[in-house]
């Protein structure tokens, strides 16, 4: 059998309502949807441990904003977005002024489709250096580190334990995990961007606690940050037999290729790009108390 | 109906072969499949409008080498896959020494997919100014000249009336013309490079004379060299969707993704630099008569 | 004796003045400073032979505006200066509604000080295509077209060929050619934008026509956009000797690096970056009468 | 009075005799040079204290390889030259087989001539999950971890910090710290790879403790590889000024510029991305005793 995985606890949410139907309540799971900024936020809680079972995911709340009229380029939709993502990460965060956040960019900048937490990193201001060393000019501004935790096929080493060994030493007051998701349906490729605060796991509850970053295996929370990117080929085919109602059995062709290919936007350099942009402004502006504007400036 | 498209002749044949039945003989068309180098090299030759209609493609040479040792990293299997390009380059192209040609990169390089024609344009060496002004010094070589024609929606014009411009300055007596190519099957992304002389026919035979490379619209044979890097997500579904005997119905999701979401390999990156290098390898030592360590000293 | 040589008509006249001193009249040639937006804008007019001979350049209007403010990231120096150049732009090329222009990025991407034209046409929109096929949808739009010429090394063309080849096709009513200059002054690195209505011509008057960008040469106006981006390391050393008055004797360690060393801004990636993106963005808003904000939608 | 600084023990032992003249001997200095694999390889060990204090550099072994003929592409140059570091590089980390080796890659990515650590360490293979996790498929492997550090002023964290951090998670028998370097002397300009056993000390000896990277600061022997990649150009104008007999005074156009302009070669793109290739052959081929082609088979 085919693995199908999702990211994204809306779509989870929405495959389970899918399969239950509609007017089934799901125990443990409460979801409300508003519209904000233009832009349709819906927020999925994971309230116990029925709710974890139902979703496979972790306790917590979990925001997908709908950036399809960014991807569209409708006017005005980047300011309007980086504000609504910087006021709603402000709200998770939940820190005090003055206390140091670290960023950290996960995924294989190498990789097209990985490349959306390195590339946002790239406009993340580090201002911890600054703040320290000149306190009075950088008064305005929160102390934060930065780092591209790179992949453990090109560190050897697991990127849980890069940003856990640079953390011993920032001795931050939050963490913010930027990378890149998988969907199950194409409808959400770069369409989704989700907010967590319960960290990243890879593999939803395998329980590799190497890998895992949270509150848990790091001691500080753990604001996670994604867009997927792709969908695993093998999960779409899979999909697309159900539907069809030709059931479980795998397509030979697919059989060869599991986990080697990837249905992914022919423009994925670009939105990706996109993406990684407004994770970025998003954060600056939520760090420091500032506007895009501002952020344009201090960055290009 | 899902247009279900592939730019190579090896695949289409296979294809009918499939539906056809294997025994059938398909007239027109005339395919062996030999090995060289240690890679398979099947040619198939469509030799009268029978075969054109059966394949959807124009008269002409085909010959693909299926480069799946080289993505596997077998040991020499670049430079064996270099050396075997080249010699079958020489003989499609059939030019006399001292004679100019031009060599064209296709395809948009902001697109990881589209990026092997610019890619391996890199690499090649021009050396028609050198030659020219210095011709004692560089009797060995042949006036080569490259350009990368873009594509239409970054220049604003087709890259054939590019490549027809800068031949009408260059005279060459040949042109090779680089592209990424569409498959039908996953097998074959990143594993089949195609050489041909029948040029290049975006939309095989739609007749859009404007963007065909060909000895008809450039008047000097075009020899091109492609290889496939993605399939469309819509043909993979149509095609899985038929293998389950469900019929032509498009899936829902699907629907709204046809030509913008594409199957490719998670690695994509990594396999059109590879790709590219490879191609402009087997250009460079069968346009000089060169080996790949001359090619090595000269490009790096 | 080592050639000292500037692209830059305000430069070359300021140097003049300095040798020839500041009260003496320099017939042939009009100069004057304005403030505008923020930015000194000097105007050089070379407007006869004496003045040719003098300044070492063509006869035609030279407009070089003082980036340094955007450089230093002075608050909203960006929009201003783009709106500049528009203006500025717009005036140099006195062509009608409707009329087609040929945007032309000179210069080695692979070098970064030579990759300003190569990144700025990155932006620059293209709209020929669009207006061809779409009369009704893009009417308030110009035809643009946009070639990267690439340089004579890696082509095995001249720029200027290409740029006639591709003009051949196009007929545009003007072309525009970007291209990074020399400076013999440290200050003027990545400080000054240059624009002028007479063409770019490598080697000020040596007269190669081959290379030559030029009405004369192309059949059409042609306004050069350019901003310096090294000083040749040999002049630099030369303006020092003689500054110290030691005459022209060449230093030991001069003479073998002679054109192959540059002087450059440490931090020159990001500045090449930043003149290509305003170059940009000025080329844009004066083409099709739209504002910065337009850009941003578009090209982002 | 301007700083005149070299991060070249070699280079610094030529200006000392320079200045003392040829025949005065030198306390607590050795130097010796040897031609091995076609290179000149000069090692200058600092012996003592008095020989610290003469040449500005600590207590060790400073070994430069005078790699000219590489940059000229001589013919078998790059193999020659690999395999000439990998040699000398195992002599100075005298460790064990099956001792974990850090790689270090330092730098800012996007300034082209600090690029040598990153763009190195991007080919530098890194084995130790695998190791860890198939030892006996990867027995003939050393264990190798990963990282690149990034700079302060887009981490907010010192280099040595994270590579501190990292080394406590991985524990390994030595540091291999990768960066570009300053010279003097624009012949040394990527004409000289420098290794040693004395770490990293940015600043040589102003005792930044929180920048310096070596076995005093990290607690394991720390080797340093790195080439220069530019001049200072205040430095270069001094050297000149003092050439020529000028003395100190600092020429007025300069004074401006200090720490700001560099020389560099022009085509500094291309030979740091060969340096950076030459670093990681070595150091692949040192620590796992492997030959070039077997690193060509690995990486590509």
């Amino acid at each position: 059998m085919i693995a199908k995985r999702t990211d994204l606890a809306s779509e989870a949410h929405q495959l389970w309502r899918e399969a239950a139907g509609e007017t089934t309540k799901l125990a443990g799971v409460r979801a409300e949807t508003v519209n904000e900024n233009g832009f349709a936020v819906e927020t999925v809680s994971i309230l116990d441990e029925a709710g974890e079972a139902a979703l496979g995911k972790p306790k917590g709340t979990y925001i997908s904003i709908d950036i399809a009229p960014l991807m569209s380029r409708e006017e005005g939709a980047f300011a309007r977005a980086a504000e609504l993502l910087s006021r709603r990460l402000q709200k998770l965060l939940a820190i005090n002024d003055g206390e140091t956040v670290l960023v950290c960019g996960l995924g294989n900048s190498a990789i097209t489709p990985d490349n959306i937490g390195p590339d946002a990193v790239k406009n993340v201001l580090a201002t911890r250096h600054l703040v320290e060393r000149m306190p009075e000019d950088f008064a305005a501004f929160r102390p934060v580190a930065v780092v591209e935790a790179g992949v453990l096929g090109t560190t050897g080493v697991e990127s849980a334990e890069i940003v856990r060994a640079v953390a011993e030493k920032v001795k931050p007051a939050a963490i913010i995990a930027i990378d890149a998701l998988a969907a199950r349906r194409m409808a959400r490729i770069c369409r989704t961007l989700q907010l967590s605060d319960t960290g990243i796991v890879p593999g939803s509850g395998v329980g590799n606690a190497r890998s895992e970053l949270s509150e848990k295996t790091l001691g500080v929370p753990v604001i996670a940050i994604g867009v997927p990117t792709v969908v695993d080929a093998a999960t779409l085919a899979a999909d697309l037999m159900e539907q069809a109602g030709v059931g479980e059995s795998e397509p030979a062709d697919l059989a060869r290729f599991g986990g080697e290919m990837v249905v992914t936007p022919r423009e994925i350099d670009t939105q990706v790009a996109q993406c990684a942009r407004l994770i970025a402004y998003g954060i600056n502006m939520a760090l420091h108390n500032i506007t895009a504007d501002d952020v344009t400036m201090l960055i290009n």
